[in-house]
């Protein structure tokens, strides 16, 4: 069989428990069948790596169905399309969406977004123009609402949400405290994406680290993580302060969920909001948000850092580097 | 000394780590100075029972400044002004507000509210009037903000609270779950509430209960208590659900507070509002509440219950009867 006539997938064989690994997934070689209407074929360019993966691949309650054994692995790429028998999208267009993790999709055109022509690389509709740039829009912007001279903490820093969401704050006139591990990512934190001070998780100390970094308190927290600095961060919240419940990563790998913080009751006492959400609700709304974000981004106000893995074979060695704190900015499988 | 010149106090004594005991409390009978100028001489007539009291006894962080040891015991009541050097309040005029656990106080005039001549009875400002039923006003509709149809689950729903926030849901159009312990009070929360269904903590499997009682699944789910009924509702929320963070009676007698829902995740997957509120910040808006609070009771449309113990000599045998469920409505001493 030719290459041209194969699709290379990843099928979700087991759900992890912990860590996940090779065995939790089946590897094969597909013929591909001829189109049906409205469907197109899409060779996938880049596969974004997010540690929503880690909850799509357990069958807890989730905001979506879990991927189901034997499925194709879920996962938002950009690609190209090279064939085409969809009204909306022709041979050659660039598109973004839930592409899955095989190299040959074939997938119905309406579900994919085109990328449009913007002058920018194709890689930044999965960085700073993707979804989860949009995700650090609409959690800061709507759930946050951070006013001018507040302290913003950003958790994962310097991560592909993270990363957006200090430049966003800084550009709402917030004094922004990055939290990352690590020297060297404290020093992007700081230097490239606006952060006036960061704090070290693999330093220990997270209390007093928060407390010196954040001397005024804190009005708005960007939740990542979960666990310590969690409970860090709520001793130390400014009355009326909101929490943008974005994700909880620290906690992705256990078998049961990650418990509530210890000092929930802080929740109370500073008469504080706690929200989740999750971008796929903002579907609506998406266009304001990569307008923002593209205007930010041509004007040099919004910088972005990639790390590119290479290669379809290191798709599950990619994604544990989310959880080892292994990538600095937006996370990506170069197919 | 004679009766008129002596007030008989409760002195925060020690800081409870558990259940509250008269070992907790000096009682002292003191010898009355003579007002100075804004201060007004108040005699007690009822004293409310609340749950915030106990979180007021902890050094916790908390949303007042703690009682501090030695300090006459805060407490919301009702009274009669028997002495004035104030110039908005005179001899004879009820008044609402911190009087604190005393028999006759000396209090300065501007920190008290007087009591409107609404033809309604005097308690009424502690009950369907006061600070308990704004607490369920402002709560349900500034932050559960309940639409017709929507199905809102009330715990403590036989409760001071609780009992205000169901019928107001009611009035609202909702569909109304009240969770209380026992047949009677189930029975009075149907009854005389507008719950179109309750919850028995008392029988236990409080999960299944939960579902039978709200099919539909929770909307908005008002938070007076903590404990397994908050996981129950966490497993069981709709999307966008609102939770009404009021308070956590459950927690308040133990030795640290009680820690956050094990099942905290669902906040993020339903995409969950968490929002603490303290009444006192809505002072400025206090008499929005009144004014619909009055109406309703005016017309008919809102019940109240009243427990009253006699005698100052019982405030912490009636504080106790907040924890084991011993009240019915609105709990106050009649001094």
């Amino acid at each position: 069989m030719s290459e041209s006539n194969v699709n290379r997938v990843y099928r979700l064989s087991a759900r992890p428990t912990a860590r996940v690994g090779r065995e939790h997934f089946k590897r094969e070689d597909e013929l591909l069948s001829p189109l049906k209407d409205g469907e197109v074929r899409v060779k996938t360019l880049y596969l974004s790596l997010d540690p929503t993966h880690r909850i799509w691949m357990t069958d807890r309650p989730q905001y979506m169905p879990p991927v189901a054994l034997g499925e194709i692995m879920r996962g938002l790429g950009v690609g190209v399309v090279t064939e085409s028998k969809s009204g909306v999208l022709k041979e050659g267009d660039h598109v973004m969406g839930l592409l899955g993790w095989q190299t040959l999709g074939t997938l119905k055109g309406e579900g994919l977004m085109k990328v449009p022509e913007l002058g920018l690389p194709v890689t930044d509709w999965l960085g700073p123009l993707g979804m989860t740039a949009c995700t650090a829009y609409f959690g800061l912007m709507d759930i946050g609402q951070p006013k001018p001279g507040e302290t913003v903490v950003v958790s994962a820093a310097a991560g592909a949400v993270g990363s957006v969401a200090c430049q966003i704050a800084k550009l709402m006139g917030c004094y922004v405290v990055g939290v990352t591990g690590g020297a060297e990512k404290c020093a992007i934190v700081r230097g490239q994406f606006g952060a006036g001070a960061t704090v070290d998780y693999k330093r220990g100390n997270l209390s007093e680290q928060l407390r010196q970094a954040a001397p005024k308190g804190i009005d708005v927290y960007f939740e990542n993580v979960g666990g310590e600095l969690f409970e860090a961060v709520l001793q130390q919240l400014n009355l009326y302060a909101r929490i943008v419940f974005c994700g909880r990563i620290s906690g992705y790998n256990l078998a049961e969920p990650a418990p509530g913080p210890k000092n929930f009751d802080q929740i109370l006492m500073k008469r504080a909001k706690l929200q989740g959400f999750i971008i796929m609700d903002y579907q609506a709304r998406m266009q304001e948000a990569v307008a923002a974000l593209a205007q930010w981004r041509k004007e040099g106000k919004l910088r972005t850092l990639e790390t590119i893995v290479d290669g379809f074979d290191h798709m599950v060695d990619a994604l544990n580097m989310l959880f080892d704190g292994g990538n600095t900015g937006k996370l990506m499988v170069r197919i």
